[in-house]
């Protein structure tokens, strides 16, 4: 079997690293939409700086922020309709996961036209606006991944436009965007970050790349939980200094490319429906059922769990679980009968079929149940 | 200080890889240029392989295979009046690192016409033809790089184009290929490989995720040293099976995205001279003052190398230059003369300028003395 690495995207990192980098925006064109969500980016300083990047090199632009947490379709086929009227040239994303995921979507709908039918299918032509990309959160990796994952009202979860047209072309990862993050949103995104390094190991396309950087993100992670647990108890999110926040940031985008090669497994499967049912934050529903499916595999596939395992320092997935637990506090109370409802969505999606250890729906129904013990 | 990350090429990696995957030349052209030596590439079957799969998407062919090792300028000139000749639409690239370096140059040439006094000023217009790239030995990491290196008889020595231009487009890496190269050249390659993951490490341009690919790289070489020294002893090259030279192709090819963010280092100005003087194989030139310089850094940076040692297993540099010592054999013999000529070239070069630990004239002597004492 071939197996395949690409990861395009030109990334800049550091401090001030758009500032110090503003020329790069004139290979993307004069004018740019910035697209980001209604707050944040004006918070932590990351707009502004943009702005100045841009204005140092004369490109104009306008601002769509009105991307919501978890994207709507409508949502995307309005900041393209944006991006048309604005005769953008490139597009800036500027945010945590919603609005880089809807960034890209936005990126390929301006530069062709694509039925909300024909979205998720795959089938595009090859044109795309160019795409300079800012994460603001450590966690969702998107600045360097192929996916725009957007709330499907008609298929009742979250659903993926997967293609190598909208990996962007350039990411800034500067770590001073993500100190204004809360203590909930900090540990929710890392565990996100944590999840896909982690699945990324346990997709039938993992490879010994992919492997490493996946090993690398977990050892960088880990080594950032005891400050997590810190955080936790103290609920203050200045416990965190800049060098926590860069290496969460460098472990993000080092997932990111994990799984850029390996997409993602049975936990993201089943974590959609809480998301879109329960409204339970992406990461934090990541981190309810990741070590649930870790025991799964360490019954099924007990080298494969090593693996992950031995990059944590564990010996057991109990007690990688006991860990989540720390750091996720209080379940929330979900019906049985809503779990047996998302199990049988999950077990239909692609992600199981990516799966080394494959859940049957009894393991995915146990797995949920598990999950929300109280 | 801004780092960057980028490398775009796209790899397809595992057996038939070439095959599996013909359709992908398609996008390159209609017509091709395959750039190789005079002999390899047909006994190792991997131009058999291109030949077929180009037959198969009717994607026409001519073959350059004059790249002599250590290719020269005009080599290069010489195959991209080829290119132009056959109007080649995209370079096939197959071997080690001279065709693949020389063909890298072959598409900048090709696309553009640059005068021999400009060719390594990195001033080129924005064109190249797309390149798919082959590498039938496990070291020089070249299908992964924007580098091309030539032999510059004006420099005496070797010199570097490097742009981002020349990034090949298409990567395959099966590793069936390197199973016909003999003990030396395996070993050779290997520690070329070696010793971009190392230099990777003490390149001032280092980063969180170049040290993580450059650490997993070395442990990857690392668990082939003792079927390496079992080549040595005996040998015989049949002692590598398959499944070591998987290992090393993917080491070698991690090495290459390492050198394509770090570049190299005090090691790579030093063996230089040795190749283009002395006629030294270039993974065995790097071998040959790898420990010594990993020595100087012990002195003066023990953190960093304790780093690069505790990812080899080893306490201290010595232990590794043991083992260097055992997979090269006897050295060479070369005068105190040209040494010292050797250390003054090697000191101006913009390797030393990379350096973390920069070595002193002085220093580079005593690192050439050292690594021929007998």
């Amino acid at each position: 079997m071939t197996n395949r690495y690409y990861m395009p995207t030109k990334v800049f990192m550091g401090d001030e690293c758009i500032l110090e980098n503003s020329e790069v925006f004139k290979a993307l064109g004069k004018k740019a939409l910035i697209v980001t969500g209604a707050q944040s980016a004006k918070r932590n300083g990351s707009e502004k700086d943009v702005k100045n990047a841009l204005d140092s090199v004369g490109i104009q632009y306008q601002v769509f922020d009105k991307v919501m947490s978890n994207p709507t379709i409508s949502c995307v086929y309005e900041g393209a309709s944006a991006a048309r009227e604005n005769g953008a040239d490139f597009i800036i994303a500027i945010g945590g996961g919603s609005p880089l995921d809807a960034a890209k979507a936005i990126a390929l709908l301006a530069a062709q036209t694509i039925e909300e039918g024909n979205l998720f299918s795959g089938n595009y032509q090859d044109k795309v606006l160019p795409m300079a990309f800012v994460p603001t959160t450590a966690g969702t990796g998107s600045e360097v991944t192929q996916y725009s994952i957007l709330t499907n009202d008609k298929a009742q979860t979250k659903t993926s436009i997967a293609s190598d047209l909208i990996f962007p072309t350039i990411a800034f990862l500067d770590a001073r965007y993500t100190e204004y993050l809360g203590v909930a949103t900090t540990i929710n995104t890392a565990i996100d970050a944590l999840s896909h390094v982690v699945e990324g190991m346990l997709s039938v396309k993992a490879s010994l790349i992919s492997d490493a950087l996946a090993a690398a993100g977990i050892q960088r992670i880990m080594a950032c939980v005891p400050i997590l647990l810190q955080a936790v108890r103290s609920g203050r999110e200045r416990v965190f200094d800049l060098q926590h926040r860069q290496e969460l940031l460098q472990a993000s985008f080092m997932a990111g490319i994990v799984i850029a090669q390996t997409g993602t497994t049975a936990v993201h499967a089943m974590g959609y429906s809480l998301t879109y049912f329960q409204g339970i934050d992406h990461g934090r529903a990541n981190g309810l059922l990741l070590g649930e499916y870790l025991k799964l595999v360490e019954k099924v596939r007990p080298d494969l769990a090593a693996k992950i395992l031995n990059a944590m320092n564990f010996s057991q997935a109990e007690q990688f679980l006991e860990l989540m637990n720390k750091l996720l506090g209080p379940k929330e109370d979900i019906s049985r009968n809503d779990l047996e409802q998302y199990s049988k969505m999950a077990v239909q999606t692609k992600n199981i079929a990516n799966c080394v250890v494959k859940p049957s729906e009894d393991d995915i129904r146990t797995m949920f149940i598990q999950a929300f013990r109280q």
